[in-house]
């Protein structure tokens, strides 16, 4: 991983003020609903998150990924679960999906490092 | 749609004993790892079919789709729960993700309508 | 060709209906967002229509195809425009793309012989 | 499987027709390269084919699958080789493989059951 | 971004001469291909490469993303112009394309402020 | 290529065996399902490599390219083989391949200038 997650978080943060910025109605509403299609409704904020994580995984995003994985940190998924998210991302998307895998991995070595 | 539930799972139900009774071993361990990726561990069934019916929404797979409509719906998954794995798969995926949805809605109601 | 443009169009009017129906507000932004998305804005609709109809066939959705092909008829699109739409997105998408512009080729006939 | 193999050829010839037809020169090369790249040289046409199987497999092109199942078996790819290529092609792409690994068997069947 | 826009041109340049030096025709003829799409016929330059970049967001390729957006300067491409690309390309493609759009918004940045 | 061909390597060694490590029963039997199936039966491990070549190039995993680039190189992969993959790749997947292409291409120089 050359990128440390401060970099990427710095990175995301200064480049989603300037796409925000632009001031492109239809660009800003969908970084609203994206915020959106993870609150809490019938299925809670974890389960949501979980769902976030195996799309990114199959659709092999690395910083979605990245992103998920922080968040489902934040709503306690526990490292078995982790697994099975991987493991069901893992069979519905092939042996592609093992680089981006890997990364997951050490992304998620880097976040349960974090104070 | 053009093929019902019931001639879907037809075909399903042949080609898969086809494709087991060729005997390739890479193949036939391949799907008995697809089915216990689904088994209960750390997180239930019911949570990994939701995995694997928003796994199957964007990338696009509409029999795939219609395979986890059909274990969601033995599993309890309610209305209210179909519509938000939708949603959040609608919005990952994209618009390009509504004619599978459309033709998800169309086998939910299908599925729901069956005694 | 299975399906008529007609068909087409009755099947998308009664499943947007359900969806929109079911009463996700996320799902149904979304929508509203796809249709603002085509607006006029600093590019006209006609030239949106086209960024649109070259997205879905290098994603090879041959509905959103369809779509985009009956809206940028609307819009006054020539048949020479289309082919080169159409060799952009072959020589982006490679091969693979091949068979939705033989579809495509199926539904622009389908779209011209229309009164 | 709607579509037989004389149905899906006929449309396949009368498509590429009315594409040749419509005079884009770049297209028109295009489709030229596309045979091409299966001519022998350092690989022979043999296994060309089986690389074009694998990778129309993996992206899950149906119709791409079809004309080089038919192609293969020109060739004389035998009923081992083909579980192989699929094999390969499902690890690699995963479960969203199968529905199309089950037209192709039902493919292979129709090819093989041809005089 | 780890890579500087002249190093990704020095990058591209030195491997498009290897890859073009190793002499395989069809490759060859591949790359004359690609350059003549987005010559001007009855659409100019200027939208084909809106559409090249519309279709490299939606198959979230950043390189071809990069390529495009200094393309799209060069012939002239708005401010505004751009978001509504971006906007048609986040809307078809999904929350998956929003890294990309960072990344791209990050390129701009870079090709504007180029003397 | 920002990243070595030994760090490469010492990554993916480090991170398997993390991903291994963490016993999920699914995970582990799919790597070992992923090596059986380039294992010599009706087709050699030469030819399966090639495969799987050519479906990382299609499918743009640059990690899974360097893999079997390197173990096409161990089977006796020649020069112009290697380019015959790549136009298969190139034309079956379009322009969004050439970014991968280069790639591939400064991996394989780097491959062949070892000892």
């Amino acid at each position: 991983m050359t990128t440390s997650l401060d970099e990427f978080n710095a990175f995301r943060t200064r480049m989603n003020e300037s796409i925000l910025g632009a001031g492109n109605l239809t660009i800003n509403r969908f970084f609203a609903l994206d915020h959106r299609a993870y609150e809490p409704g019938a299925l809670g904020t974890r389960t949501k998150e979980m769902l976030g994580l195996v799309a990114s995984l199959v659709l092999r995003c690395d910083d979605c990924i990245t992103y998920h994985l922080i968040r489902c940190a934040e709503e306690g998924v526990t490292n078995e679960e982790y697994q099975e998210i991987f493991s069901v991302g893992l069979v519905v998307g092939g042996s592609i999906v093992i680089p981006h895998l890997r990364r997951a991995m050490a992304r998620l070595e880097e976040v349960r490092s974090r104070p």
